[in-house]
């Protein structure tokens, strides 16, 4: 479990804050993560990788010559904000394009995407390869929605020396995907880590019993079995890594590099024991054993656990692995001629707050106040939200809409009182959500909040039917950010109904109390829905049923939130 | 806790051989541990250093150019034999000499101080300088009984990095323990690491509360606290370690290395929040913080601890921390020109078996007979010995007796059967069980056993007065080792009295089996005055008196050891 930290609400940002101190000479932290704090003497394409917070060595721990160009730091297994990866990318840049590279997670690909489509607006080339490396979380067929795992590091590696050795970002980018495409992992887990603050663990294994392939912010595996010997898990690693042998690869005299990769709480002199048969079973199946790799690369904080990933090498490949690298975590062979760049004061941009019709102020005013209460709720309902998404998910749904909701919150009362209008504070309020709430979650509210602003304006009345539209304008804005559509067990589940209902009364000439309250039913339905199946869900896996679907709690906050608004908007009637 | 192995009697061989295999790079194996596998363009002085398994990094990953040269690697938590030591150092010279480093514990004192003797012995150039970095292991009057705990790196980096720069035996010797002089470190621990097939953890520390200064083998701290927020942490490290600050040192100014270690299973991003703030209180203490380290140097399986470490430089120290290194596990800037040494087929040492009278060859067979109903009765009683042990000490008796006994069994069975007489026998025995059982009690017991053959012999009768005789040889055997006497609750209380009854009772003309069981009494009753001491102990401990000595196991294992082998007499009768 973790035991040291202060107030855990600050634990990511004082540990980015301990690991820039210590790591000066890799380093210099910007807004949302770290830089490199030296540069060579040609610019070269920029590697930027990046994700939540509490797998280190990924990522900041990858940050120097030879290897990433800089990192964004999310909070504690979040998503970094758009905003962030853009700032870190924007800092990162050295005029010759950027590459993004991350682990395949919903909140990542949501938040990178966004940040390379404000960087390719600005001008900037801009390119992504997404980790995949984990064999267990989809099947062979399906490639692409596999999660990242320790093949983070094989790919930001050989992205890093492509950049280092001059290429350009066609050639990055071609030789990242090729890494990848040739990059397999398969992890299991004896237990898992307990979160600074958290009550209990992430995940348990019973005692005995091994979980194979479950990932590492504790995504449901494939199959549990009782701990093996070490023997039996190196068996059980080569057996299934050599069942999926990438494409076009002649397994006879195949090179290959392993990396066994420690999730935290298995130590090294265990994955020791395990690598000398993962080691005996490679070359007796034929294959050449290339400098491999033993310890920890992409860790769970104190998660007990294990991973095995083989990258198999070609002529391109191979060099650029062995390529010599310097970073706080990992480094290899002889890093020269770097020179130091002078650390940048990190300007946070202005708000310019503009002119603003007295509707637009009261209606700002209003949502200043509701946005204070959906921080209060938020904050009393965060265990349970946690809980539900547990079940499911990686249960950061409680503590996501917490941070998030409690940043908006603040940013609207900073703003509000300097006249803004109603576009301008949910415009701060939707950016603070996204950069603090992190994940999922916090992409969807912050992204809802600016679409709600938009529609409001900073100049025009804001009236019933103009909210009404906001509404519509916020389930626009979810519609369009993922693939799920209603009765997919989501918050598209809650918000489809509300903002129609409230759209169709509304349009009949309802009030806004009274369509709202209406409205409000809708969402309650649809939260009980996934409230029920969550428990269904939880029976059934307790019992070891896999064929009920993974609801995510979004309904159910979306509900909460519904309601308090409405507590709100009765208080303003 | 430690889950993945497979014969917990061969976890550290077989972690040692994954080791090598994974570290080609950098080591190659010898017997009993490994030495560099790249040798630079001139010979310099060569670093040996070592100790017990469980601590990795320390001590094998810390091998290669700018570090060390070798790594002697014991059994769990248990010294290197003499024979081991020998052997890596043997292998690792370069013809200038060998410098000797390791943390300062009696296992450890006595095996490498062996090894040195018998360096010296061959016209080698050996010396030592043992690392004593722990403040809360003796006061500030002590340092030399000080235990060595994360200080290791420093004194190793240092004597390699002299070494590196050609500086000959003196003065690298004279840096080392100028390095040692100026590095003090502090520990802390929440729970215990669990050895691979042991049922119980090494130690455990109440729910919520922190052992302040516990020993990296579970040595009992000096305090225990509640656990304090990340900054309460780090304001108990940094006060601590400034009330210590090396003579002649001026705080205002001063240049310090911290290094904050983890011992386990507290995880880099809980390292990073401690170390935001000892950096800040470094820095307000009028300190100018030189490339700092977080990470894990010197570990204790998965125990949940963390140490802090202040290396006080000064300007023939800097150099020599900054200087460039490259070892599997710490590496720094560039280090080039490096040639690659061919694996070298290890070769045991052929036993050479001369000839042997009858008399001597019958009593071998005895002695054989002995040996193996010892192991057996090791064997049953090495949970308990191992409960006993923990109480005062590092818990590894049990273990050691068991390996080492079991060890020496084997070996006298092998020449037993191809005629050796009583010494060349025992020899062996002794060597084995010295290689095998490790720590304090393999040292005494393999020069214990080696000292009665030399009394035995090969070539004459083995009457009742020689063996006596030779039970005094054993008696002086473990005399000399240490500054123990009788009353100091160890082996001595229960040998001394053994070995002078039986000597008085066959010198007045007694038979050997009743003179042993004379003798016998005498060792019981001190292995029960012992025993109840420990559980004194025990009770006392736990309600927090510290007022009791600490007694070790040996006095126990002796008298079960006499009552095993009088059985075999009588059967011999």
């Amino acid at each position: 479990m973790t035991r040291l930290f202060n107030d855990p609400d600050d634990f990511a940002a004082e540990s980015a804050a301990g690991f820039a101190a210590a790591s000066a000479r890799w380093v210099r932290p910007v807004n949302g993560g770290v830089v490199r704090s030296t540069r060579g003497a040609e610019p070269t394409v920029s590697v930027v990788i990046g994700g939540g917070s509490g797998h280190y060595p990924a990522f900041a721990g990858l940050v120097g010559p030879g290897l990433a160009h800089g990192a964004a730091m999310g909070n504690l297994f979040a998503s970094p904000s758009a905003h962030q990866v853009h700032t870190v990318a924007t800092a990162a840049h050295e005029g010759r394009g950027v590459l993004l590279s991350y682990g395949n997670y919903a909140g990542d690909v949501l938040h990178f995407t966004q940040a390379q489509e404000r960087m390719r607006a600005s001008g900037i080339d801009c390119r992504t390869v997404v980790v995949t490396d984990d064999i267990s979380s989809a099947p062979a067929g399906e490639h692409e929605k596999r999660r990242g795992i320790a093949g983070d590091l094989v790919v930001f590696k050989v992205a890093g020396a492509a950049a280092e050795a001059g290429l350009d970002l066609d050639d990055v980018e071609r030789l990242a995907a090729l890494s990848n495409s040739r990059t397999r992992s398969l992890g299991v887990a004896f237990g898992g880590c307990t979160l600074p603050g958290a009550d209990e663990p992430l995940f348990t294994v019973p005692e005995g019993r091994m979980a194979v392939g479950l990932g590492i912010h504790g995504e449901p595996g494939i199959d549990e079995i009782d701990v093996p010997t070490a023997a039996g898990l190196a068996e059980l690693f080569v057996t299934s890594l050599l069942a999926e042998i990438p494409d076009g690869i002649d397994q006879e005299g195949a090179r290959v590099v392993p990396i066994l990769n420690g999730l935290g709480s298995v130590k090294y002199e265990e994955l020791y024991v395990v690598y000398a048969e993962v080691d005996r079973l490679l070359a007796e199946a034929g294959l050449v054993v290339v400098s491999p790799e033993v310890g920890e690369f992409c860790t769970s904080f104190d998660m007990a656990g294990v991973s095995l990933t083989l990258l198999w090498l070609d002529d391109e490949l191979e060099p650029l692995w062995h390529a010599s690298c310097d970073t706080a975590a990992f480094r290899r062979g002889a890093v020269e001629g770097r020179i130091a760049v002078d650390a940048v004061e990190v300007v946070e941009e202005e708000v310019v707050i503009g002119p603003a019709s007295d509707s637009s102020q009261r209606a700002a005013a209003v949502i200043d106040r509701a946005l204070s209460a959906m921080a209060a709720m938020l904050d009393a309902e965060a265990d349970e939200l946690g809980r539900i998404d547990r079940i499911a998910g990686d249960g950061d749904h409680g503590i996501g809409m917490q941070r998030g909701s409690c940043a908006a919150s603040a940013a609207a009362s900073g703003v509000v009182a300097d006249g803004a209008g109603a576009r301008t504070t949910l415009q701060q309020a939707g950016d603070a959500w996204a950069d603090k709430g992190g994940g999922t979650s916090g992409a969807i509210w912050g992204e809802m909040l600016v679409a709600l602003g938009a529609t409001l304006g900073d100049d025009d009345d804001v009236d019933t039917a103009r909210v009404a539209a906001g509404i519509t304008a916020m389930k626009d804005a979810v519609m369009s950010f993922g693939k799920a559509t209603v009765g997919d067990k989501t918050m598209i589940d809650a918000i489809v109904p509300f903002a129609d209902r409230l759209a169709e009364l509304v349009d009949a000439g309802a009030e806004l109390v009274d369509a709202w309250t209406d409205a409000a039913g809708t969402a309650d339905a649809a939260a009980k829905a996934t409230s029920d199946l969550t428990a269904k869900l939880g029976r059934a896996r307790a019992h070891g049923d896999k064929s009920i679907g993974t609801p995510d709690p979004g309904a159910v906050s979306f509900a909460l939130i519904a309601r308090t608004v409405l507590d709100t908007l009765k208080g303003n009637d």
